[in-house]
């Protein structure tokens, strides 16, 4: 398993800025710019929420015509640009014609995310501020540009992975942001992953694709999906290494699924009001998008994740939100078994506590010790075919509530 | 519109009981039963998880075979008896077995109802207690009833309608429990309505279908599906007023759909924490199918939830909600409203706060006004065809994290 640092020391040909550009009331970091030297190809993927952010209908626009020649992403916070019909896309659209002229690329060399409260306007004066200060602050301060992309997030998410070929050595760098509003297909997650290797568009836009779908897209914080979910993949090959050959690409693969799970994880890691890092491993169901579904629909109960707050082992909602699934089920071929820690548990080891459609006769006070630990693997058995998922959600406590009953004052 | 009463003066030849049968520790009521006098025409309609508790599993069976012969319901709070295999089973055919000796009719005229923790058997000992005790109370008070029915329910829930007919007149009435675990599909929701007016066994089953299909699924309190989910309709006949023609049966609906609506409404007051009671009327949806699935997940959000909660006019997570509903959905030819209050709005009225893809320039002061109100319309019109479905729902609080956190103990 490739090793994942928690920071980001430079990646060649790569140049980033988090800056105050008076969007945040409190002063702090608001806008972030990353920026390569070179043309980078790019590749991306969307929330597939039906309403989509202006910035995610620009940069998708912008991708299917020009992929091969992206320069440059900026993110602002407070406001997401979203439900904001026409003056929206104008705006996205003059956000990306402002930093094109900063830095000096063509606006169509430039992605933009947005992030906040969905329905407002962007404050352009503000934003324009952001794009000079960012333009005139570019250096290698990922953390600064990690903790600019923050809304409810309590701390930067960031993380780099170094890999070691034959033919010379690359990086892959992404920052992250998250906390609530997120379930299944990246709702409310802004993520710009970077690499000085050398990828074609299309390599880049699968490698992106197939690592989402088993890290991002398998996280659960509320269950709710966003209208700016964007992941981005640049990469501009300053490292002077190429992969093109099905050994480097899949070398490059497990570096980047090792990147996104980290990220992907983090992000639950720091969730709105979060208290319990639960891991829901799903193995032996029909199929592994059975065996997703499954993981899915019992990290969004709200009922389940009570109990894992309140340290309850109920197991017996865990059982009934997969009943409810919408896939093959069958209750008297499943087992559940629960361990502390985060390792998934490849269905042996830990404290069986259900099992051929009854409890187990477990010691209520072990389930209870297991309970009680700040992360916790849960491994259903579905005892009917091959399908396998791993989900990684968390708890809902009384600050969940607190955040989102007030988050726009 | 038939004249709902929130009490139940009594229906002819049915009897009934709540007492205390020592399941719940603090003395209170927790088993109850209801018989008629003669043979009932029966319908039912179950839980859609791939869970299901062992009462349904034997009153699907029952009624499968025996419809044109019921006398009696039993229900037991404290276990769900879900989640019991084999021996959970056999629980509940011995609590009818036990039920059919106490009152004198065959097994197979009795069906069970079961409620609360899932993953316990039941204490058989105080199943026989209440049985007793239930046999020995019988007559005619409906508001125990009702309340040896509730789990977390704040206050017993029950209603009647009486029908005048030319032939002469009938009663409908029905009590219902729900508090959490209430999503579409009718979670933890038991419900036993009586009616001494005469229904065949298949324009009873067709009439509560019906009406289940416009009440009860379409309520939404956490969005999570029960393994117990059961509404049952009893038809005695002894009002003398049998019901056959187009007409009579059409009036027999809309007194049941009545019925069902405000007992529907009733589970979404009583909820598990609720502070606000919230209406959300989705019209000009593609289908009535879209219309019901866009209200469904806008009131299963927990974003949205938690913004009703602080009265909050956080629009954008209403209109999000329902991008992410799987249906045909177009923010740009969408609007939505809100007033004050549980009425419809029929799309006229109210405050508009988002129309075109755009917000409107609405006041938010005149939003926060209205969001301050215990109760409150949002009318959603999809301006794509004419589906409509109207969804009630509510807000998530602390308080529903506490009581989900430790429901156990």
């Amino acid at each position: 398993m490739p090793e994942i640092s928690p920071t980001i020391d430079s990646v060649a040909g790569f140049q980033v800025a988090g800056v105050h550009a008076g969007l945040k009331k409190d002063g702090a970091l608001d806008f972030s710019l990353v920026l390569s030297e070179v043309d980078c190809a790019a590749a991306g993927v969307f929330t597939r929420n039906k309403v989509k952010a202006a910035p995610v209908l620009l940069d998708t626009e912008r991708l299917a015509h020009n992929s091969e020649g992206i320069r440059a992403v900026a993110t602002n916070t407070v406001s997401a640009n979203a439900c904001t019909g026409t003056i929206g896309l104008e705006n996205a659209r003059s956000t990306a014609e402002m930093v094109a002229e900063a830095v000096g690329v063509a606006a169509e060399q430039v992605l933009v995310m947005s992030t906040g409260v969905i329905g407002t306007h962007l404050p352009m004066k503000k934003i324009a501020r952001g794009v000079e200060l960012a333009g005139a602050n570019l250096g290698s301060d990922w953390r600064a540009t990690a903790a600019a992309i923050m809304t409810t997030d309590t701390r930067p998410k960031l993380g780099s992975v170094k890999v070691e070929t034959a033919g010379g050595n690359y990086t892959i760098a992404g920052i992250v942001k998250g906390a609530g509003m997120i379930a299944p297909n990246m709702a409310t997650m802004l993520s710009v992953i970077v690499t000085d290797a050398g990828l074609t568009v299309s390599d880049a836009q699968e490698s992106l694709r197939q690592s989402a779908q088993q890290s991002f897209n398998r996280i659960v914080v509320d269950g709710d999906t966003s209208t700016n979910d964007t992941v981005l993949l640049l990469s501009n090959g300053m490292s002077g290494v190429s992969l093109s050959t099905g050994d480097e690409l899949s070398e490059f693969q497990s570096a980047l699924d090792a990147l996104t799970r980290y990220l992907a994880q983090e992000v639950v890691r720091d969730g709105e009001g979060v208290t319990k890092f639960v891991t829901l491993d799903v193995i032996n169901a029909a199929t592994e998008a059975d065996a997703e579904r499954i993981g899915q629909t019992i990290g969004a109960s709200v009922l389940t994740k009570s109990a894992f707050y309140g340290s309850d082992a109920n197991w017996g909602r865990i059982v009934a939100a997969a009943g409810r699934a919408g896939t093959a089920f069958d209750p008297d071929r499943s087992s559940l078994s629960l361990a502390a820690g985060e390792a998934a548990s490849d269905g042996g080891g830990g404290l069986k506590i259900f099992s051929g459609g009854m409890p187990t006769d477990y010691e209520e006070a072990d389930a209870a010790a297991i309970m009680a630990q700040p992360s916790m693997t849960f491994t259903l058995d579905c005892g009917i075919g091959a399908g396998r998922a791993t989900i990684w959600t968390c708890d809902i406590s009384h600050e969940y509530i607190s955040i989102n009953g007030d988050y726009r004052s």
